[in-house]
């Protein structure tokens, strides 16, 4: 890697010099100019009123929809604004309009909230929700995802592309492709994904997926997005609820469809946010996501390697492709939140992923609660190396 | 009125110097202790991450629930976050599990977003609408209200508090005697009279409440809030859909439902415009809900006054009770985005409502579509005067 972009990087993130932000997967450190573009935005608010800026400023606020739409190589008609990646991912289940007896088919390895949202469609409409089976190295089986595709003809596939909780990726594209013969509609939760890895939803055959700004694409917070297929707008598909943006009042008790996924969106948000989204997508597209992918993914499994020589130390994450995270148990008896506090003292950030987070993959590793790392292409092997001493020293 | 107070309020609001601004009812502007508050809590995000710099606020940020709660007069377990009025309207509506035959009563005058989610609830689950009938004199008939609720014994009551096209402002206080006879569930929009008038939820008797920051509030873009009553709390009422924050994932298949209204919030948010929310709603509590109400109605009323003189203008505003919001039509031709951006060149703020965001009311007013001022206690006499005699210029 050249060290010359590696200090331009670390010189667009002022926070690089006050801390080793490995906290890249809770929320990234904005670059400069996202930042800078937030701020000129509520300036201009100040200035003139939010109506009149988000009006004088309307052509450069579409990019949002230009940098996303290049980042996810997909049509800019398929791309929505969501004020988080939950808010994007319960726009998208709350359009298909469920029976009882229908049927989720979905992994253990799905976000938390993603499971939440799911039981609670089984309560409120008799949804049943069934889980693709786990390879012995971790990940989805896809003869499983097939097989019970066959069995059980789910309404909806649901996969977590890459799970807050572990290193894992899930094989979204070779799904879509098992998934497309079936006629399910496919949702791909790609939270984690986007900004550390090229994303192609064509390739991936998915009719939704969803995203936010704050973690890897290192945007602000409050942010999200939502890419909706062609064929799910032609469809017909509405979130609960629509609003006059999503769609127009034509006559006293009809309302009409706009034919773009921004019938997905409501109309209020943050146009500085908004604008900060954009420059951080943009920031990601000059970059090049191969790059990051790239650089992201020899910082983790360097990570790995230096952890895993800790004797107190468990290195937990497992597939047969990892990502930028990197997961962790502990022998040794230790209360999680002062594990945190005394990194942070020490200007280390990390999280924590407690068991009621991730049920069933913490169970499978027998691990009461795990500390994740995740590193950004603006981290450096010197980084590392501190972390992991500190670690050491924490629990050694 | 205190002619210091007046001087002080716009010394804080760095945008009245540049414009007249007229469009509160849209977004007001902020004053500077909001923008200074987003700001600062940005910064601290860029310095030290998104994360960590909320954990380090976190009892600054719940000012924000306080700060709500005094407003309302509620108490602190019912204020959830949301990110527009919209959002918290959206998740109060998706809370009650609708079924084939269940009425929702709401007026002509409720909001067009609202509409549009009760045509989609027929739609979707056979929900039927009916409407309030409307005094001579403008705003809902009670005594209709009465009747229809004993005929069609409603599920859900709902009604705007002030409709974002007319000066008129509902008496919900004397709809929510009515109501809580019936036992139905009854849901307040006030999106147009929070932070222009004083509010109180008991008084009310709602079952919820919604509102956004950016309008009468001075706040920011981009954040609502959500009042839940204990009543609907403890019925164990939830909306499509929970997360991680609003419920915990207790075991495989069970989540548990946090007690307060926070289940109604999702997790993730912008922790910068919260602050600037949480500023927005001291500076109106520091100023006082009766003063600011005293000011806005008596410039709303003088701004009709000054507009009915003219002949080429038609003032719309009807009701027993008048609000901030300053509606009129014109007797000569004019295309209303001309009209707009002409007041605009001219430093002066006003919005457009077209025929399909309010259907009921502008047909009742023989209105292709109406011009709307909304004054706020910074605002002075004298804009007033300039702002009528462009209108004179412009239509006369």
């Amino acid at each position: 890697m050249n060290e010359e972009k590696i200090r331009q990087w670390r010189a667009d993130t002022p926070g690089s010099v006050q801390r080793i932000h490995l906290n890249n997967a809770g929320a990234a450190l904005m670059p400069k100019p996202v930042l800078e573009a937030i701020r000129a935005h509520l300036s201009l608010e100040n200035q003139i009123g939010g109506y009149e800026a988000a009006a004088m400023q309307s052509d450069a606020l579409s990019g949002f929809y230009q940098e996303l739409a290049s980042l996810l190589h997909a049509p800019v008609s398929g791309m929505a604004h969501a004020t988080s990646a939950t808010d994007a991912y319960n726009r998208a289940l709350s359009s298909i309009p469920f029976s009882e007896g229908d049927v989720i088919l979905t992994t253990q390895d799905d976000y938390v909230s993603n499971q939440i949202a799911f039981m609670e469609l089984h309560h409120r409409f008799g949804v049943e929700v069934k889980y693709c089976g786990i390879v012995p190295s971790g990940g989805m089986d896809l003869n499983d995802l097939e097989e019970k595709i066959k069995r059980f003809q789910p309404k909806l596939v649901a996969i977590t592309h890459i799970p807050t909780n572990s290193g894992l990726v899930q094989d979204v594209e070779a799904a879509g492709a098992i998934i497309k013969e079936s006629g399910a509609w496919y949702l791909v939760d790609a939270c984690q994904s986007v900004g550390q890895m090229p994303l192609d939803v064509a390739k991936i055959g998915c009719d939704f997926l969803t995203g936010t700004f704050r973690k890897f694409l290192r945007g602000p917070r409050g942010v999200g997005f939502l890419y909706v297929s062609e064929r799910a707008l032609h469809a017909g598909l509405e979130p609960l609820f629509v609003d006059l943006h999503g769609a127009s009042w034509s006559a006293d008790d009809v309302y009409q469809l706009r034919e773009d996924a921004k019938r997905f969106e409501l109309w209020e948000r943050s146009y500085a946010l908004v604008a900060g989204a954009r420059e951080a997508c943009k920031y990601a597209n000059d970059i090049g996501l191969e790059t990051i992918e790239e650089r992201v993914v020899t910082l983790a499994a360097s990570l790995r390697e230096k952890l895993s020589i800790l004797p107190a130390v468990r290195v937990l994450d497992q597939g047969a492709k990892l990502s930028g995270i990197v997961t962790m148990d502990f022998s040794k008896k230790l209360d999680p939140n002062w594990l945190i506090a005394e990194l942070r003292c020490h200007r280390v950030n990390a999280s924590v992923t407690f068991m009621e987070y991730a049920r069933f993959d913490l169970a499978r590793k027998d691990a009461a609660w795990i500390v994740r790392f995740s590193p950004h292409y603006y981290n450096t092997e010197a980084e590392l190396d501190k972390a992991v001493a500190l670690v050491d020293r924490l629990v050694g």
